[in-house]
């Protein structure tokens, strides 16, 4: 595919037009919020007609579903390439793992706040859903690596895999709230919790994590 | 007013008519399930006028909210009684609080299956953020009794009970699908982590917890 990239440049597959059209939505979200930015804004920035907005999405809340859902896969996507990385320590890996499920950039934010209004309740629990099922199973595997090596000591890795995710997706979901002390300390609190459930020497994980907080 | 009660069996006041419109309606909703019970086989049940469910209660989905609030309070409520009923061991307590959050009976688990359809993930939610907001601090009291008594050592009561807690109700939220076997691995590895994560000695959660998995 690559050689004909460049004379083949208007003629875009399905998968490559719902990409621009995600992509440059994302991009107005950020820049006039969700709420004012409209489907004209998007065909306009891009130059298509409204058919073509409309054969892939049939509303703004469906390219808004279409985005959490990237969002979601990429996140999956991230943490299995950290996880397959055998070059890295799994100490240094499963640090990676939770740092790459942040959410990254203002398109992510205006992403974040969207899903914590009440009528998108049921898309924010399908995410968090989604990236649980498809991320315990990578953590889970980083922590029977580390219980062969030593760094760890649990009789149950997928168990403490689901409690260390279950728990940091939601308890650091929605933290705007929180002064940058009280982040710090939340996740000084989070780290410590997880290094004593893992059977994990103090402070092994601490300065590895401690930049995401 | 106890001494009035038996002459004035008939004149409610609205907090009573409003308990007995939800104990009829719980019932109703075991018997039949939700979707089959009318607010017409409530008001023939109860023997009351159209209009006295309607001034009380907009709709179905309105008693299933009110449903979910009173199971709620209930829950919390129940909680702190245990929490402050310092004749009992702190460790005895904390397993007493994390059991009294389990669903129960029939009408409970008709409620349960409501909350997991999708029309309903925002009352889900909004259930679970009030008890977790209403006992986390329950269990924190008693970990931070449990560290003054010697039974535990963690730097972190508070986060360790929010951990504890959101951990909790959402894995056993939902379990209608596992095995008994299943079931039981998930409660013996929740007592596992909680026990490591306090710092408690081995087992000595397990012997008081297990009964309610």
């Amino acid at each position: 595919m690559a050689e004909f990239g460049k004379d083949m440049r208007t003629v875009k597959t399905a998968e490559e037009r719902k990409n621009e059209i995600l992509d440059v939505a994302e991009e107005l979200f950020a820049e006039k919020g969700y709420d004012n930015a409209s489907t004209n804004d998007i065909i306009a920035r891009i130059g298509i007609a409204r058919g073509t907005l409309y054969h892939h999405f049939g509303s703004k809340e469906e390219i808004l579903d279409a985005i959490v859902d990237r969002m979601t896969r990429e996140g999956i996507s991230q943490a299995r390439s950290i996880v397959n990385d055998k070059s890295l320590p799994s100490l240094k890996r499963l640090t990676g793992v939770l740092g790459s499920l942040q959410v990254k950039g203002s398109a992510g934010n205006e992403v974040m706040e969207q899903m914590h209004k009440p009528q998108n309740a049921l898309l924010h629990q399908k995410m968090q859903e989604r990236l649980i099922n498809g991320v315990v199973p990578l953590i889970a595997q980083l922590i029977k690596e580390g219980n062969e090596s030593g760094i760890f000591d649990t009789k149950y890795p997928n168990e403490a895999a689901e409690m260390i995710m279950l728990y940091g997706n939601i308890a650091f979901d929605d933290n705007e709230n929180l002064t940058p002390r009280q982040k710090k300390r939340k996740g000084n609190a989070f780290i410590y919790n997880i290094e004593k459930m893992l059977g994990a020497k103090a402070g092994s994980l601490e300065k590895a994590l401690m930049r995401f907080f």
